[in-house]
């Protein structure tokens, strides 16, 4: 008695990050006892999703286009640069309404360990948005943890210029946590309290 | 700057059990910068699953036709019906190897509560195989909780006979947990202990 469709449901979905297989497993018999409209909603959900939804080919924020809306609004304080992991760290910082420069996502952070050097982080791409670009101010808004540390060391090592501001985001936010789930005013303080990289 | 398709694709996946929306964002961002391919390979993944995979309409545990390969075997003993709560406590029995019989899914147990009565259970179609089909023996496999508890009162209460030998499998599987997560060993053992409910 076996179910090759349950199996492979559950293998494919205990792929997915936080999900196990028993997780997968009741989700299958959730959908299996729901309606089939509900899965085939959850699945066009999906492909909506990863079909029109991009990174920005600038900064790496999440996009409907080439350019994201931040990057395209002529608005925005281009002389000072925000640096991030993820492009969820986006979403945070603009809550905070206490930003209105441009951002650079790193897509992760250094982590010898699980072998992510520079070249597996957009760093290149920074490199030459910093040639290019006419900053006065970059700030690392990298998670204060130890990778997002290292992160920050190694950027203020590589680029680091005595013409240009480089800042980190105060601590104040809860250390080994990430930044995209503090709260907003702990975020806000960060923000306004960051201090000039040693 | 808002994503509608991120934020319908979250509030949809945070509706599945064990899913929160923080786990739906971490996913969400997990497809985003995988492949196009892996998005496409989870939705087929799950309309594979629903469209194949039904209830036997006799037994009510899964099938990929109107019966299961079990209530279609003619191999199996028609004289014995182990009734459980859910489709995936049939796995767990049939792992076994102790039973040979047939089963009956209740799709659920009674919890007044949560607005579970017997209405709400497959217990019409238990009463109309009761009555039809030559069983010398129901055994009640419903999980050691209150609403498995009460369930197996309830049935014993309503179908209790002197011509049937009626039977809950033992104790010995942990009170409060699920049977479809006891170790193949204990729950062979509850299965070979099976007491006549008083």
């Amino acid at each position: 008695m076996s179910f090759p469709e349950l199996e492979h449901f559950v293998r494919v979905l205990s792929s997915l990050p936080g999900i196990g297989s028993r997780s997968a497993r009741r989700i299958a018999f959730y959908l299996l006892k729901s309606d089939l409209r509900e899965t085939e909603d959850l699945a066009e959900t999906m492909l909506d999703l990863r079909r029109r939804v991009r990174f920005c080919s600038l900064c790496g924020g999440l996009s409907t286009g080439d350019l994201c809306t931040i990057c395209s609004d002529p608005t925005r304080d281009r002389s000072q640069l925000c640096i991030v992991e993820e492009p969820s760290d986006i979403f945070a910082i603009e809550g905070t309404g206490e930003y209105k420069g441009l951002y650079h996502v790193l897509m992760g952070a250094l982590s010898p360990l699980d072998g992510i050097g520079p070249e597996e982080l957009r760093i290149k791409e920074l490199a030459h948005r910093l040639d290019t670009e006419r900053f006065s101010e970059w700030f690392v808004a990298t998670n204060p943890t130890l990778e997002g540390d290292a992160t920050a060391s190694y950027l203020s090592d590589r680029f680091k210029r005595d013409t240009i501001r480089f800042t980190r985001i105060s601590h104040g936010i809860p250390t080994g946590t990430g930044i995209e789930f503090a709260d907003k005013s702990t975020l806000a303080r960060s923000i306004r309290e960051r201090k000039t990289l040693s």
